[in-house]
């Protein structure tokens, strides 16, 4: 496979561009004209790291990658735009292998109205995709940073916690498991452990949730990817504020207490450290919090919950029903 | 070393923002404000397909692979803008390699006047290097694509041709010969030699002399990173003309014949094949030719060549002075 035969293959199954992309694939850059502001972030995933081939279709690998790139815009609460991927193909993946990955990727950026429009492939020696998402904004002041939190805000987050993680457990016990029909041996899952799987193998932008949080007014966001402590910390230092975090207000998914405990693992440890589940976490003055869940419903179909509150000072807190503190991990505790 | 202790550190390096720049590293996407039109590209370097670390120092990786993919924007034409790299770091880089790595993209991003606006770093098998370059214009029209070359024009290409092919074959006949006293054990070079290790080892995108083409009315422009055969097929394919190129005409650079004798080669196959020289060939109107050159000698201090002209039919041909062709590698033979 030569790299500008599959360039070539690659660009005939492209739609046609967005509005603001003049001109997409195939020349030295891409040309667009934002007609505003514009956020823009990269991301990459690599094999073995970031995703295992015995778990995950090509398909599925592609699509989380844009998904997850496209994660870091829901919570700027940017319009999506557009997408640039660096391929980077090992010896054993063949040409319609880079093709099932872009199909991926494709019907990622189909349902999220992003256009695909360029990209690079190299020889690597595991399979890299490297993405970068631009997305759009009619002026800066729209976008929300993590910078913005004042005490007396309340904290929230959008969906359910832990899924992924207990997606992860899952499979790590039951390597045979699987949702899609193209990892061969695996075994078709269904009803909770089957949701579990998808939030681990086909992660989703919350990009309408993002939007709908940014016009209700949060002040502060950030994407659940490394896992709500962590994450929690990264919004808490950007905006140099404490976060109480109220474990018994977490949202929990479906079917992670069992999960949890058959594994001998606490279910809170899943929703606060295990990542990947790529909700929003934002802050909102108070008052804005009802008009904001409804928004949320509205415009996204998932809840929104009020999981805690900012305080003064400037780190993180995890406070278990019993009055005690989580014990931290990955990120600062408040005080 | 964890990812955001390392992200710390290079934030803390970076230099103020450009102008466009609203928001910089640190938060999920970085915001800019384009104010016109875009050229967005990118590119990968990769540890043994790209470069070889036993010939390159950590500073000429990280400067190579920004100063390659901005190369792309100059032969747009663009203005450079703001840069984002994903960085995959290998077992055996440390901290302190990462950040050598960080300094040699932040000397070109420095020369060039980009702003490095973000990125992420990641554990990955090899060091891998992907760069996202953002360039402006103040409206699409002023970029040049490769695709507007018309039967009748001139073509030109910048600078000199082979060296980096030259440099490559020095480096693998004495594999202790180097330019940056920081790769052990490497033989300072000095003179021809280490002008041509430079084309090789530290290659610099040709920026002011494709402001310059694209304001003195190229029609057509391409970055010579294939090889000029090759690179010349992308231009006559995306304009659907033929190229017809002189190889008396080109432009050698200095020493490349004496080197390609000592190994047996031919110096005109450095030249149309060896690819990585990042000069700019583009397409002119007859009459504009004289105007670009001295635009580009002022601006860039370089020359310009006339090589060939334009011609109906798609395809290129090299033709020898002794009035044959030369044989095809890479590109579609013209006819």
């Amino acid at each position: 496979m030569g790299e500008f035969e599959l360039l070539a293959k690659v660009r005939k199954r492209l739609p046609v561009p967005g509005p603001q992309v003049q001109l997409g694939s195939g020349d030295d850059a891409a040309i667009t004209v934002p007609g505003g502001a514009t956020a823009i972030s990269v991301d990459a995933l690599i094999d073995g790291v970031h995703f295992q081939r015995r778990w995950s279709s090509l398909t599925q690998i592609g699509g989380k990658a844009l998904a997850t790139a496209l994660s870091d815009l829901a919570a700027m609460g940017a319009e999506p735009g557009e997408a640039y991927v660096v391929l980077g193909v090992p010896a054993d993946l063949d040409e319609d292998g880079c093709l099932e990955l872009l199909d991926g990727i494709m019907k990622v950026a189909k349902e999220t109205g992003t256009t695909l429009a360029g990209g690079d492939v190299t020889r690597a020696p595991a399979l890299t995709l490297a993405m970068t998402v631009v997305g759009h904004a009619p002026a800066p002041e729209e976008l929300v940073t993590r910078a913005g939190a004042r005490p007396g805000e309340v904290l929230v987050v959008t969906g359910e916690l832990g899924g992924a993680a207990a997606g992860l457990l899952l499979l790590e016990q039951s390597p045979d498991c699987g949702v899609d029909p193209a990892i061969a041996g695996s075994t078709p899952q269904s009803g909770l452990d089957r949701g579990l799987l998808v939030r681990q193998l086909e992660p989703w932008p919350r990009l309408e949730a993002g939007r709908a949080l940014a016009a209700a007014g949060a002040t502060a966001m950030i994407d659940l990817s490394d896992g709500l402590g962590g994450d929690a910390g990264h919004l808490a230092t950007a905006s140099r504020v404490g976060l109480r975090i109220e474990a018994a207000a977490l949202p929990l998914a479906s079917g992670i207490v069992e999960i949890a405990t058959a594994a001998g693992r606490d279910p809170l440890e899943l929703a606060t450290s295990g990542g990947e589940d790529y909700e929003l976490l934002a802050t909102l003055p108070r008052e804005r919090f009802a008009a904001a869940a409804a928004a949320v419903k509205k415009q996204a179909g998932i809840g929104l919950t009020r999981i805690g509150e900012v305080l003064a000072g400037e780190g993180v807190e995890i406070r278990l029903p019993d009055g005690g503190l989580l014990a931290p991990t990955g990120f600062d505790q408040l005080g």
